[in-house]
């Protein structure tokens, strides 16, 4: 927090989580990351709707209050003069908005998953709400923690890529290769049912993840889709796969690939882009290097934790070169910027709002319905 | 040659060459893939319009015939009883037809570049000459000599991918990232003059050999293509990068992206299939790699001159495990299986036809047709 | 904690740390390692002998208690019945068996950072004293915490390599192939010095963590050595490279290599075994992919969060498959044995000892004594 | 050839070979590679002792001339004015020196696999003759002729990487981890039979290609060498495996690691080299790409056919940057560099002597010696 202007903070903050309980594994992601820093710890919790899942998961937090509903968690955090800072949302998609709503009708800073909420207008309302309030609202779309991400962002800024002219992102994962959502999988029964997720399957799930890095990193929005989705599990209600081809403000042009139907692939996310100078690519499974391919040399293999990196990288790295970081450090680095603007804004601060909010959500969200549209119309460029 | 059935052959085969001369590397790679396994020698030659370098190519080469002209180069080898066996064709696009025509007229075996021919119209007169004929004919869609890509086939014809789902194929090249053609660069000069090298840039170019690559593998046909074509060098006339959504036979989707402005990409062909049992992933830049990505097990990383490849990789295979094979090789096959039909069409045997032929060049020159025309219509859905 | 059969823990342990202040990246890798699990927090600490590094660095991590001397923090801590659970060691080497002293003669639980201390000597001195105390004794040889390794662990025991017949063992940076213990760097200065480090140099620092990774997974001891040791850096007064030549327990033979001067290298920690069955391969700066190579059959790439991986492995990691973990969730695993030992032994159970402890640590000083002993006689095999 | 400054050559140059017949995959490499560039052509050849097989091996190549004794063949060819104009050895090893002799004798130039010969005094004497004679010697080490491995060679010249410090080479294979000399396998038993090997098996058959790669490289001489031999295979009664330290002139020290029982290995042939200012670091297995690891810099990713190449790399270079060229080419290079001098030496111009001649075999051969004589004598440091 050296760079905070702020003096040293003098205790941990304390955070709350909906959602997130005994086999939600996104749950324990957010803890951690919340807490990696030691500038946390979460101490309440209304884990889950079932009682005895939310007794049992606070147990295991060693949390110091275990609600059963949010809205009572929300009325009492509020009025204790020791109640929780900020308010972490990992419910499915569905509870999003509703659970927001609450925390920020208290004044509670929001730190939410991704996707914003389960339809545009959601979104819109989340958007109006936040803008309206004097909360914060964070949205994890935690790829951008990554330190080769915000390096490539610095480079794209720079101007090292020259014009930008081809982007090439994808995200493939095969864990719904399989119809799980008839197996007893709860994982997969809210995420390809539209009523807790959306209309968007794959693409609402993970298809928003590669957008927004593809967003993050070039900082230039995509201007138009031509979406084909599909769905390949049999009875499968969402979209487990889709092929987008995309053209970016500023002339670029490329293609977003998602797939949960794509055999043998864990998490397959990676970005490519080419410019009038150089190229870069950043694969998500080996997230620590970085290739930067500029035209008429070799391509150069830069490594998070190295000398040669940009401050933006080296400020969201924790280990020396070589040691390697992951997910959690990634998703760690966006509670960091979060919970330096919660500090910051009780401290009469402006915040820095250096971490996806609500209008990058909304965006996500009329991706997907953009996306849904266009294919359904037979592939049809749509303005986004 | 001892799996021909046809006893062993007496002399090396005799065969010319059109183009290819000085300054075109395709040339050199046609004399190296026939003479590679000792059963041809380019004895003959019409290497270049230009008389000095026909000369000095011929030189180069030791041919024992040179000429300046490929019409009569047609007429006197074929008087002569000693002439070729077959004549590579490796000039610009714009010449495929009349050279081929010239020779198929005498009876002489020909194997020609890629693409078939400069428009569909064309490459319809090509099939008909050469199914009105008695000389055989090859196209040299080199990147399936290859043995991983024959074990890749194999395996899908084995079902061991179960119902193709998804197929990724990609040639990204950056090798016209800069306007070559205004700057002396006779190569790209005629790839990027639609007087010789067709409606297609990147598309024919390149695009082709991604369309082969899966069709081959598949053998499964793509079916529709939804295109974006580019031109991002000023004053380009044709693509030098598209986009391009597919559809394939059998209920398979997805994307097939080939640039020439793709800053730092050599000659990045790749190929990737998910299926309902299994994935593959095949990347040219590293021949020798197949992997096979078993649903719920690690993948598996096939390579080349291993005893549990199947029969076709192994047929294709010149050297043991370890010792790597490259573009040469894979190019050699074709030449391979082609003169193995040269033989057998000269003992009297029916050809076994194991190699790319007029009907695989048409469907390219379909694919270059549709792809621009969708792309000029703005992305629509297009038959192939 | 859920295997620990002990009931659930009603709070967060207590842990206090020696050294690891300011400018020592270690300090802040124990401590997100303790804390990882949400089952400690570290409270109070000694973190610097310089007094304003101590209170800043104490109030950085919002410490409650911190102390300028180890032994006052030991003394303190010690009678305070809402104390410290367990101490952390995260000093230059000549300090980890006075601090380990005062902390165990207090009864207090000790993690330590390796090498175990400065001489076999002191190394055997702290082994009785372990041995004829109450307090548990971990070392933090934190690269067997990673999933991967456990994994290899558990297949050499189940036989799948078959006979181990050679291993390959390598441990290569290059932060020291400048003199930077003459230019001020604090972390250098303490490492080429022999009063704080020891004979040894880079065998000492990370030529014992090779050697623990390889006893680690063979569960074989290395029962001989012939080293060449060297120190390329003019004037550095301990070895910055070794090259080992070992005889394994049971036949196997190996080399060991390590180097500070490697230039280019990250943190290049690598083990190759090759059996009579099958061969393992893994790389510590890409953790979560460990290669099976079966005898006869394709490279499988096994990776971590995979269903198919063992018991050991599942227990070690914390994300899904495709989502890399690293470096501080590999020492995070070290810490999670140990606390769930000091949560045993509080309860009257006894310790499980699932992490290197003494023994290692003793092994690491002989292996540096004979390593040194070795090359100065002129490279002889000397027992270990 | 237009760089011999010759003039054109007038025809192909005749080629014999002796051995490499039906069975040994290296006679086929010994043609491809003679013949690659269009410059040759093998014509004759005694390529087995056993008749039946010379006669079919003779048929499979097309040759104009097949003998059942090299001795024969070195009579007729030398008294025949249009006889060949260098001969190919490509026998076990215990043949090498009395073919060379024969052919030596004539005259006739020899081009001969290595190693040299069985021992020391036989590699002296054919020194001696060599040196005596008028005819060229060359050695296949066939490694040296990447392009890679030359623009390593240049990079090390021309003093990229400062003083070196450190090399480490290695080369393992798998395909004698069984005792295939037992199971009808020829070329496993003459490998393992002493009378026909050498007294060095692993060390001798590949062994000399990493120090031959190593010493081509560096072009520093290994000084002193402290060698572990091993034969894991029981009953077998030459090595099969070595740890090897080794020292270099000026300084460096390093490893040389080789095994024919690593199982999994295909022909793992890699070199790193790390000095004062870089490292590098190659492997045979993707020998188109080139590391270059500049201190304080991202690794530089350096590929064959890349306009930065130098000089060296390119004229070994024959198809356009990532068009993969493998072992074949490689082998093809040494071909190209001896024929050359064959052509000079036949227009009376001085040899060129740009490939690795008996004095490299000489060293392979001592190597050989000192290797088993050190690990006899329990790994004593020998000079070399």
């Amino acid at each position: 927090m050296s760079d905070s202007g702020l003096g040293p903070p003098s205790r941990r903050l304390r955070a709350g989580i909906v959602g997130g309980g005994r086999g939600a594994f996104i749950g324990t992601v957010h803890r951690i990351a919340a807490e990696l820093d030691g500038q946390a710890q979460v101490v309440a919790g209304a884990m889950s709707s079932d009682a005895r899942i939310a007794r049992e998961s606070a147990a295991d937090w060693l949390l110091e209050r275990a609600y059963t509903s949010y809205e009572d968690m929300a009325a009492a955090e509020a009025a204790d003069g020791h109640g929780i800072d900020f308010v972490i949302i990992a419910t499915p998609n569905d509870l999003h908005l509703p659970v927001a709503r609450a925390f920020l009708a208290k004044g509670i800073h929001v730190i939410c998953d991704k996707p914003l909420a389960l339809t545009v207008d959601e979104g819109e309302e989340l958007v109006r709400r936040v803008e309206e309030g004097r909360a914060l609202f964070a949205l994890t779309h935690s790829y951008t923690g990554y330190p080769a991400v915000r390096q490539a962002r610095d480079m794209v800024r720079g101007g090292q890529l020259g014009e930008i002219r081809k982007a090439i992102v994808e995200y493939t994962q095969d864990w719904l290769m399989e119809p799980l959502e008839n197996r007893g999988n709860k994982q997969a029964a809210w995420r390809t049912d539209p009523a807790r997720a959306g209309i968007g399957g794959c693409v609402g799930d993970i298809g928003t993840h590669a957008l927004n890095l593809l967003e993050f990193v070039t900082e230039r929005q995509v201007a138009a889709l031509c979406a084909d989705l599909s769905s390949f599990v049999a009875g499968r209600r969402l979209d487990d796969d889709a092929n987008i081809l995309l053209r970016l403000q500023g002339g670029a042009k490329g293609t977003l690939i998602c797939s949960q139907i794509a055999c043998g692939e864990e998490n397959r996310l990676s970005l490519r882009l080419y410019g009038s100078e150089a190229g870069l690519e950043w694969h998500q499974e080996e997230p620590n290097t970085l290739w930067h391919k500029h035209a008429g040399r070799p391509w150069a293999r830069l490594r998070t934790g190295q000398s040669y990196m940009g401050a933006a990288a080296k400020a969201a790295t924790r280990t020396p070169a070589g040691h390697p970081e992951g997910y959690l450090e990634a998703f760690a680095n966006l509670y960091r910027s979060f919970m330096q603007d919660v500090r910051r804004v009780g401290l009469g601060q402006p915040p820095l709002r250096d971490y996806p909010g609500v209008h990058d959500g909304l965006r996500g969200l009329r991706f997907v319905a953009q996306a849904v549209m266009s294919s359904r119309a037979g592939s049809v460029w749509l303005g986004l």
